[in-house]
C-alpha cells in the first residue's frame, strides 16, 4: 500500500551510466536506461517476444535493444524493430514517466496522464554551488512506513546512534509535531548541551571549539509520499540556536527518499547536504562514509521489527507523543491511498457504464 | 506439537553473559538477559511501544531497556518507565517462567502458574565435583522427535559414526526397552567386544589397556519433553560390565536436551558428563571437540529426512524393535500434548459458561 | 508437466564413481548408484523404514546400505535384509528403470513397463574413436522449455554470446525450421561471412585459415523428451558449405540433454562432439572450458525470464518465425504428454471396472 500517483528517486544516475538497470519500484519491474541523447527512460522489464528482462540488454542508437534476440524497444514501450520482423502488431508494455533532476533519476509508478514534473520535491541546495551533496543507498527489508516512522521520531538517536550522534538530553526535550497540508514538521531544540562526537567533528570541521555548550536542533519534515528531509545542527550556545550566523554554527540537511520495492522491502537512499566547505570534496567524502556507518546501525532494528509485526499482525502498537510525526505521516498517507482507491474506482464505473 | 508445560533448555550461561539474547522456543520469541541482581528473566522479544525485538536493546540498573528508543522492561513483562512518557496504561508483553540451573538456563513456555522448578530435570552430576562436563549446541531443521528417534536407537552409531563409537556389534547386540512412568529406558549391552576408536581413546585416557576385549554398554534414558540422558561405558571383559569397579572401566553420560525452535526445527544442546579427571579441563576440551564432530554427522541426516518425511507425509515408517525406544517416548509426548489440549479446552469451555 | 515415460540423462558416470548420487528427477527424488558387478541402479531416495536419504548410505557387495540404520536395498526397490530383522513385510520403494550409455546414465521415471532401451537416443559420434567428446552440467531455475526455446532459436547467439560465437549475420540469414514426425529441424546457413572468435580459433585449431570468408551452418535437431542436438561449422567460403570435404571446414556437434528437475529448474547436459583430433586431450579441455563459459552467458536470462514468466502468468508471449522451432518442439512435448495422460486415464478406469 502506497501512492503510485508520486515521484519517487528511482536510482542516481551512475547507477546507469554503464548500462541499463533493473529495479522493482512500488511492486513494478522497471529497467531504466539513459535513451536517445543521454535522456533517461524507464519501461518494463519485460520484452514483449518473451519476456526476458529488458535490463540484460543494452542501448543502442538511443534505443534499448533487448540482450536476448535483439528486439528493439522505443522508451514508450513500443517496439521500435527487430532483425527481420515486421514489429507493428506486436504487443506495448508500460513505459513509466521518469525525470532526471538534482542528482536523482525519479520515476512515476502511477497514472502517466497525471505526472507532472512540477510536482518533483524541490530541492533547493541541490542546484545552489554553496551547498555539497554525499549520499548512498540501502536496501532493507522493510515497509517504508516503518522507516518514516524512523525518521519522524529522532528519539532513537539515544539508543540506536549512542556514539556518533545520539545525547540523552534528545530523550529529555520536549517534541513538538505540527501538520501543514500535506507537510509534517516535527522539531526539537536541545539548548546549551554538550555535542555528541559526530557534531564535534563537525564543528572542528568548521573552525569551531567543540568543547563548550552548544545549542541544537532536529527540525524533520515529511512530504509524500514518503521523503523526509531534516534540518540538524548545531551553535555556540546562545549565538541564536537555529537562526544563529553561520560563523557560530555547523549545519546541514539530512537527505531521506525512501522508494519502496515491495511492501515489505524499499530502496532507502540517504545522505546529507551542507552549506560549509562545499569545495571540500574529501570531507563530503568522510561525512558520507561516517553517516553510511550510523544509517546502518538502523538496518537490523528495522527488519527485526518488521519480522515481529508481520508475526503478530492483530497487536495494535502504541502512538505516543514522540510518535506523532509517523502517526500524522502515515494519516497523510492513507488519504492519498484512499484517494487514489476512489479514483480508480470512479474510473472502473466510468467505463463499465 | 511439543508439550507447553515443561522446562526446556533454552540457553547457556555464556550466551547471555555480554547482551540480551534473543531466541525462538516452541515457537515463542523470546529475549533472554540477566536482570536484577544478575537472575535471568525470560519475556517476548517485542516491545509494546512499536513492535521492535528487545533483545536488540541492553540491561541498565538490572531492567531491559528498548534499543529503539528507550522503553524500560520489566522482567515481569510490564513496562516500568520510558523518558518522558507515562507508561501505566501500556500494554504488558508475556514473561516467561524461567530458571538457571546446574549450567543451563531453562525456560517454560506453557502457563507460568504450573511452572515448578522443582520439576526440572535433576542432574546429579552437575553439582558433583567428581564430574566434569563439556557440550556444545547446533541447530538443525528438523522435528525434534526425529533427534529423540536418533538417541533412543543407537543402532545408528554403527552407520552414521562408523569411524568413531560405531561397531558392528551394535547391531548384533539384542536391545531392551521398557517404560518406567513418563520415562523410556532402552539398553544395549555388548560383551567380549574390542572397543571402537572413541573408547579406545578413553580407555588410555583412563589409564587402562586399549588392546583388550570389553564390556561395552549403552543406556538410553527419555524424560519429557524431550530429555535424552546416556549412560555409555566400557570396561576390560569379564570384570562386571555397567557394574565394574572403576579401575576397571571407562563411562560417561551422553547429554542430550532437545529443544523445539518450531515445528521443523530445534536447538540441541548435547554434551558429555564424566567421572574421571575432572579437574582436566583439556581432556574436557579434547572430548568436546570430539564430540562435536561425531554429533554433526547426524545433522545432514536429519535434515533431509525431515524434507524426505514433508515430501511424503502419507507413508508410514516402520516401527521395528530397535525403533521401539522411539515409538514409545513418542506415545508418552502424545499423551503429554493430549493432556495438555484437554486441559486448554476446558479452561476455554469454563471461562465461555 | 513433462513425459515421463521418456529416458533422460540423469548423470554421468563419474558423479556416482565414489558414492551414491541423490537427485530429483521430473519431481521425483532418486539416489543412482553402481550395484552387482558395477550395474547402474536407481531407486527412490528414501529408506522404507524411517525415510532417510538412501544417498547418504553407501554400497556393500552390489547392494546399497543405508547410511542411518544399515537396512540394505535391492535395486529392484525391496529390502534385502536388516541386521537383527525380518524384512519380508518391509513396503517396497520405487525402481527406476536407468541404463549407461554413450558416457551417460539414462533414467526412464515413467511406467517402467514401457521402458525399452532401444529408445534411448542414438548417438552415432559417442562410440566412435574418430570422434571427442567434452561436457559439463549446470543447474538452472526455469522451465525446461525455456531452455529447448533457447537452443532451437540460435538467434540469441548474436546477443548473449556476441563475443564468441555470436555475430550479426545470424539475424539476418533466413532460418528454416520444419517438422519430421517427432523431430523438429531448425536449420540457417550464412555464407561468406567472417567467422566469429569462437570458430576461428576451431579453424586454426583444424590448420585452416581464420582471415578468409567461410560458409557458416546451424541445423538444431529437437527430439523428445527434450534433447537437441545441434550440427555447426564453417568450412572455407565456396567449398560446398556444410557438404564441404574435411580439410576445408570445421565441424562439431553440439550436445544439449535438458533434464527437467521440477517443473521450474532443470538439470543441463552440455558438451560438443567433435571429429577432428578426435586424441588431442589438451585441446577437447580448451574447447570444454571455452564452451561452459559460453553457456554460463545464458543462465541469467533464463532464470530472469522463468522469473518474469511466473510473475506475469496472463501475458501470452510472440510466436515469430524465428520461435518456429521451440514452439513446433513444444507442440510435439505436449502432444506427448497429452497422450501419457489419457493413457493413465484408461488404466484409472480399466481398473476401477
Amino acid at each position: 500500500m502506497f501512492p503510485k500517483n508520486a515521484w519517487y528517486v528511482a536510482c542516481t544516475p551512475d547507477e546507469i551510466a554503464e548500462k541499463p538497470l533493473g529495479r522493482k519500484i512500488c511492486n513494478e519491474s522497471i529497467v531504466f536506461y539513459r535513451g536517445h541523447e543521454g535522456r533517461v527512460a524507464a519501461v518494463e522489464d519485460f520484452c514483449p517476444h518473451r519476456g526476458a528482462p529488458l535490463s540484460l540488454g543494452f542501448v543502442q542508437d538511443g534505443k534499448l535493444v533487448c540482450g536476448y534476440h535483439g528486439l528493439v524497444m522505443e522508451c514508450d514501450g513500443k517496439t521500435a524493430s527487430m532483425p527481420n520482423q515486421r514489429v507493428q502488431g506486436f504487443p506495448s508494455i508500460r513505459s513509466f514517466p521518469v525525470e532526471e533532476r538534482y542528482g536523482f533519476i525519479w520515476v512515476w509508478p502511477g497514472d502517466p496522464a497525471k505526472a507532472d514534473p512540477a510536482l518533483i520535491h524541490h530541492l533547493e541546495w541541490a542546484e545552489n554551488p554553496e551547498w555539497a551533496y554525499g549520499g548512498g543507498l540501502y536496501h532493507i527489508a522493510c515497509d517504508y512506513r516503518l522507516m518514516v516512522d524512523n525518521l519522524m521520531d529522532l528519539t532513537h538517536e539515544t539508543y540506536v546512534h549512542a556514539s556518533s550522534i545520539g545525547q540523552k538530553e534528545i530523550d529529555e526535550a520536549p517534541v513538538n509535531t505540527r501538520v501543514d497540508g500535506e507537510k509534517v514538521i516535527t522539531s526539537r531544540f536541545m539548548d546549551g548541551v554538550m555535542a555528541p562526537p559526530f557534531w564535534r567533528a563537525a564543528l572542528r570541521g568548521n573552525g569551531l571549539a567543540d568543547d563548550v555548550p552548544v545549542d541544537r536542533w532536529q527540525i524533520c519534515r515529511f512530504t509524500p509520499p514518503s521523503h523526509v528531509l531534516i534540518e540538524v545542527g548545531v551553535a555556540h550556545a546562545g549565538k541564536g540556536g537555529y537562526e544563529a550566523s553561520p560563523e557560530h554554527k555547523a549545519s546541514s540537511i539530512v537527505v531521506d527518499f525512501i522508494t519502496p520495492e515491495t511492501d515489505t522491502s524499499i530502496w532507502y537512499f540517504w545522505g546529507m547536504a551542507r552549506n560549509f566547505k562545499p569545495e571540500d570534496q574529501e570531507l563530503t567524502e568522510t561525512i558520507r562514509v561516517g553517516q553510511g556507518k550510523i544509517f546502518a546501525e538502523d538496518l537490523e532494528m528495522l527488519e527485526q521489527q518488521q519480522r515481529n509485526l508481520l508475526a503478530y499482525p492483530e497487536r495494535n502498537l502504541l502512538k505516543l507523543n514522540i510518535d506523532a510525526g509517523g502517526v500524522q505521516s502515515r494519516r497523510i498517507i492513507d488519504r492519498i491511498i484512499a484517494a487514489e482507491s476512489e479514483s480508480d474506482s470512479t474510473l472502473i464505473a466510468r467505463s463499465a457504464s
